[in-house]
């Protein structure tokens, strides 16, 4: 007895251990929702519902959307189309609709939710295991819902939440279906059946990542969330395969996962490599996942890594913006893009709970009108609603680029008023999204493009062109550096074109100073888009009282072993009201080149400049006034282009642009001024200040060749003069020499005077 | 003594009566102000300032303008620029500013507005004397002021009303100084020395009526008046004369003055020939000397002048603008013109008054958010306040023209939610500013351009293009019949672009009809554009439910004695997303043809079609899509082109335009159905509904010549099929006929059913 006593006791203790160490170990992981939502999280949100105005408007708007969708039924089609197809949208749309569905089972306690929920998932896992390969065979890495892995695996970052909140709402035979049948298998097709899509350093790859990670979490399988967050082994792998864009899949040696694809592409100030269009895009599985792993992992201090690498993020992100909030179309991107997306509402009410509730983050989610219908969607809906929100106020700013931060960057100077905005790119090549055009820039006034970067060549999810993907001409064109606004030598690309030279290569940042009260500046040079040719360009904002509205001043300098061709193109938007030198029109049009995207540029007018000459053109639009003056020489030429040519079925815009040309120079500069004057009111029909302000712009001769020296006169002779030193940086220095023989001198790496 | 006091008493009330007789006759004529304003309406108005915020936040708007202007000093500089130039804007500004502060003198009793404005006439009577023609030579009547009367006109109708308004402020000998050096003068200058500008039916004679008629009544000058309202005889006059733009200036025995140019132009729906841009022009002169004829001369009961027809023409106008308030660009029209010009303020107020105080054109004068500073505005203002406004609805209406309302119109069908409006041209020519485009129309879907009408070729005021004047491409491009969505033979304009032919005739109305509830109708007829062709188009808006928007469909019908090339144009906006037939692509682009306009048109792309088929073009503008399905023969062409050709000084916008084209035949039909469907959010990326419904369009064979039948066939397989009767318009007519050898009958000129 005394043993029997003895051993029963022993073992009610082992029970009694058993259990407290199971609530003490697994109880976290096992008590859902606590993916996104938590228990906690739940009981607070529910007991403030009614008196959260944004988080209120926002769950009854999407109460009346998923309610909509289960009265529609269940529709889980067997794949079939692209994007922009039918099932394509359709199990789009399920993903959308299963995250929230999870979501107002837990706010509203209703078990319609759940059981739509369970219902929809039974028919993918009934689906699943006989799926095979999507039937398009148009990707690289071929999805079985979709065309793509990539959109399998948005799917699984979506539902993933949703199954976690009908988590303890499903039995355990049914949970056990639904991730035998369905969530495993789904997990290790975008995993081990996929690594040329899940192992790169690419906005792919963190889908994939995220995906496996978050439904690792939701089921507490290690072995996922391990795969998810450090990538998986591989060997034998083919390092010359490229992904549909063009991109390298894998590199040798490169590390994978979560954490690689924060290291890597996010540089030190949060700008993302590939450009805001893709950090929009990859910020949602980066921040969703961060903000799961906080809950479920709280050890690994996710925000906290690479000094807080995500939540700069955000900000960064939010000032890679126009003042209407769209993004600044960096390299493939579409244009229209905005801060209103859903990924950037979900980044800035993550942001603004695991950071430090920013209250300038409040102003941004106030515009958005819209938040999570979580605990950091909560925090926003109280701090909006007592009154804690100030402007997010987007000032010139700098972001470098790289995982070091030192690969270039990204330079904004903005007006003073903020309707003016420059952006120019010296980063790093951007992965399979970059664009060849070192050096180049965009300008907006009030939110209009005055100098437009193209975009991609892609209309996304409409579905008659291409499915909705990328078209032959984002390559023929849009990649092409004569697709934007910098300089091209001998009607050749940036680095040939070939991706496998620009990825080796950034340009370097000279100067970015906005110190100074009426003039800022941005610099950079660029030593390996040619071989042999150096490239430096200098953008400068000036606001003068002389001026109506601000000066962009451009001033593109080319030293070259040898003569060659350099244009230096400039897309506008609007009708040419004058221009001071008279140009040659043709009776038919011919493409301007045969290569490089010059193929899609019908030459509309070309004037041959017989002497030095400041060539001005006016132009108007959106009822604003522009003058380009440009310094010309003799022998410049300045050609009239439009986009379109060779270009069969209308994938391409007819846009407009002047190029400035210098046929076989060595060494010389482009300097231009870029300037906005003037209004047009079409009810009044009053025209406002439509001349330019500039009479002429000068070269000015130093004694020096180290600096470069340059004049704005004015209609009213105002002299600008600017001296630049291009080969020293250094704030500190002191400068000295002559200038039409005069002495002057000043410190840092540029002189400015008006007089 | 008797005598003498009897002498003395007589001469008493002699002076006794002369008094009474001077009040009682002369007074209304001689206590200013009494043009515009009125005695007793100024002390109202002053009575209830502080109290009609309207009326109240304009004049603190105008207050602070023409303070600011007094402060800046006196500027009459001798005439010399054109439009868009120093003098030319300084002079009109003066006007404007004049006006002003002659209001502010009356309103605030400050002294200080009356001596600017007397200090102002004062430097205009020292120069005017002395003053020669403005040595711009390019008007067929030279202005002084100005380098055309018309604008030295606009000058003395707005300084009328600030004379008017200081007159009782100055004494005899200055009123005389200004009346003698300046008034009168003038007002002589713009009657007697410019007969050519003064004697027309056009709207310069308006300005030019209104201004000699205006500054009579404020001086109580019968012979100005009296040449204001009847003319003036004239003798030896060269009637075969033209004016700048091509415009008969004097036909013979035609009359001239107010009351003519009131008779002629406009029909009795109050519908203006030119077209509702010069309506808008022209509307300030006649509203505001018909408000100073019924302060001083009510007797002649402006207001219920041919039924009201000015009243009537305030609605016509207000009718005759998009969703968004733009006026149709019909004829010369610069774009963007809208009913939130101040010379809609001024209509809107003065036919509110003077009308009936409709509370609807108190929703207009809400959206102007300005008010004259009279008596009407006062009425406006109390009417705002008092909330009266009800909404100014604009449905499907149609306006004849012709000064009897016999010489065709203009047909408006809006969809049942004002979203989609098509504009049908069937008018007269439309004087000087009329465009050879017989039958063409225009349509807007949200106030976008889905199908638009070029508008003038000019910049109004912007002084680099051509002085702000017509463009020599109004002529050559904008006024021929290929820049509008109409049908042209052989490439030659209607009336072969002549204005002596074009003017002789008109289209002729044949059925508009908005009563059935799917179904709106509006058809004319053109017999005289080409000899021995006879044109008749059918526009209908069907909305039905099978259709995401509504449909429009185009039935051109043509019957020649020979056979010719026939082209129908349709001028769209945006991105080509898809066609259901291939097209060549060119490697040089030649202009499409040699004259009327073809010159101006790069052809991009052209297909020939090869067997009876319904071809298809889809395309996206405004994040909205739509296509075009047209029914085409073996042998009929599709041709895509851009405006640009021949532009030297890029003059013209760079839009597309597809051209249908039946080569070489005598009589057919073009069938052609414009659908608005779908969407595309650049931020979520969603494309919805992006395919056309359409899958055919079929002619339907009758057994008689005298109707033409057609069939339009859904993807979910409907069938709408429609039957016009071609040569009786008659309501009440019963048809009986064959189709497909079926037996149907109908009553009234069209046939529809959908199974």
């Amino acid at each position: 007895m005394k043993t029997g006593l003895h051993t029963l006791l022993k073992h009610k203790i082992y029970l009694l251990l058993l259990w407290v160490l199971q609530i003490y170990f697994s109880s976290p992981a096992q008590e859902h929702p606590n993916l996104i939502l938590t228990k906690t999280g739940v009981k607070n949100i529910r007991k403030q519902l009614g008196s959260i105005p944004m988080f209120d408007n926002t769950l009854v708007k999407v109460k009346a959307e998923v309610d909509k969708e289960i009265q529609s039924g269940i529709h889980v089609p067997i794949p079939k189309d692209m994007a922009g197809g039918y099932t394509h949208d359709r199990h789009k749309k399920n993903w959308i609709i299963l995250q929230k569905a999870g979501l107002l089972y837990q706010l509203l306690e209703d078990e319609k939710y759940a059981m739509y929920t369970h219902n929809v998932l039974k028919e993918y896992a009934k689906m699943y295991p006989s799926l095979p390969l999507h039937p398009k065979k148009r990707s690289y890495a071929r999805g079985k819902i979709f065309w793509q892995c990539l959109n399998d695996a948005n799917w699984l970052v979506y539902v993933s939440q949703a199954y976690d909140c009908i988590y303890d709402y499903l039995d355990k035979d049914q949970r056990n279906y639904l991730e035998k049948n369905l969530f495993v298998p789904y997990a290790n097709f975008l995993s081990k059946e996929n690594p040329q899509f899940f192992n790169r350093i690419h906005n792919h790859s963190t889908w994939g990542n995220v995906a496996v990670g978050m439904i690792g979490l939701v089921m507490n399988n290690q072995e996922l969330i391990n795969r998810a967050l450090y990538g998986m082994k591989i060997e034998n792998f083919d390092h010359e395969l490229k992904d549909n864009d063009g991109g390298f899949i894998l590199k040798k040696d490169e590390k994978a996962g979560f954490f690689a694809n924060l290291d890597s592409p996010f540089s030190p100030d949060g700008y993302y490599t590939e450009g805001p269009y893709y950090q929009r895009y990859a910020m949602y599985p980066f921040m969703i996942f961060a903000q799961a792993l906080q809950n479920k992992k709280p050890e690994l201090k996710i925000f906290e890594y690479k000094d807080g690498v995500l939540i700069n993020s955000v900000n960064t992100l939010l000032n890679l913006t126009n003042i209407n909030g769209d993004f600044f179309p960096i390299n493939d991107a579409q244009k229209g893009m905005s801060y209103y997306s859903k990924e950037l509402v979900s980044a800035v009410n993550i942001a603004y709970y695991y950071g430090n509730n920013s209250p300038s983050l409040l102003d941004i989610a106030q515009k958005q009108n819209s938040v999570r219908l979580d605990q950091t969607g909560l925090s926003v809906s109280q701090g909006i609603k007592e009154n804690k929100r100030i402007p997010f106020s987007k000032n010139s700013i700098e972001f470098t680029d790289g995982s070091n931060g030192n690969e270039g960057g990204i330079g904004i100077l903005r007006s003073k008023d903020k309707q003016h905005e420059l952006v120019m790119k010296y980063s790093a090549h951007g992965l399979s999204h970059g664009h060849y055009d070192k050096l180049s820039f965009s300008y907006y006034h009030k939110g209009n493009e005055v100098m437009q970067d193209y975009g991609l060549a892609r209309f996304v999810n409409i579905e008659q062109k291409n499915g909705g993907g990328y078209l032959k001409e984002n390559k023929t064109w849009a990649k092409q550096t004569i697709a934007h606004n910098t300089i091209i030598q001998d009607e050749n690309s940036h680095f040939n074109g070939e991706y496998e030279k620009g990825s080796l290569h950034h340009s370097e940042k000279y100067i970015f100073d906005t110190s100074h009260p009426k003039l800022q500046i941005v610099s950079a040079k660029e030593s390996n888009a040619y071989q042999n040719t150096r490239l430096h360009r200098t953008m400068l904002l000036l606001e003068d009282l002389g001026f109506q509205k601000p000066l962009l001043i451009d001033i593109m300098q080319f030293v070259s072993n040898g003569a060659h061709q350099f244009d230096l193109p400039y897309y506008y938007h609007g009708q040419i009201i004058d221009t001071n030198f008279d140009f040659e029109t043709f009776d038919t049009l011919s493409p301007l080149g045969l290569k490089s995207g010059y193929q899609h540029l019908w030459l509309e007018n070309k004037t041959v400049i017989d002497d030095t000459k400041t060539a001005q053109i006016t132009w108007l639009h959106n009822d604003a006034f522009y003058t380009l003056s440009t310094f010309t020489k003799a022998k410049n030429e300045i050609l009239f282009t439009r986009i379109g040519a060779n270009d069969p079925r209308h994938n391409l815009r007819r846009d407009p642009s002047f190029i400035i040309r210098k046929p076989q120079s060595k060494n010389d500069t482009f300097i231009t001024v870029i300037e906005t004057h003037g209004t047009y009111n079409p009810v009044t029909e009053i025209a406002k200040n439509s001349s330019s302000s500039i009479k002429e712009i000068k070269e000015v001769k130093t004694d020096n060749e180290n600096y470069l020296g340059w004049k704005i006169i004015t209609k009213d002779d105002n002299e600008h003069t600017f001296v630049l030193c291009v080969t020293n940086n250094q704030k500190e220095t002191q400068h000295s020499i002559y200038l039409n023989n005069s002495p002057i001198q000043w410190i840092g790496p540029y002189y400015y005077s008006k007089n």
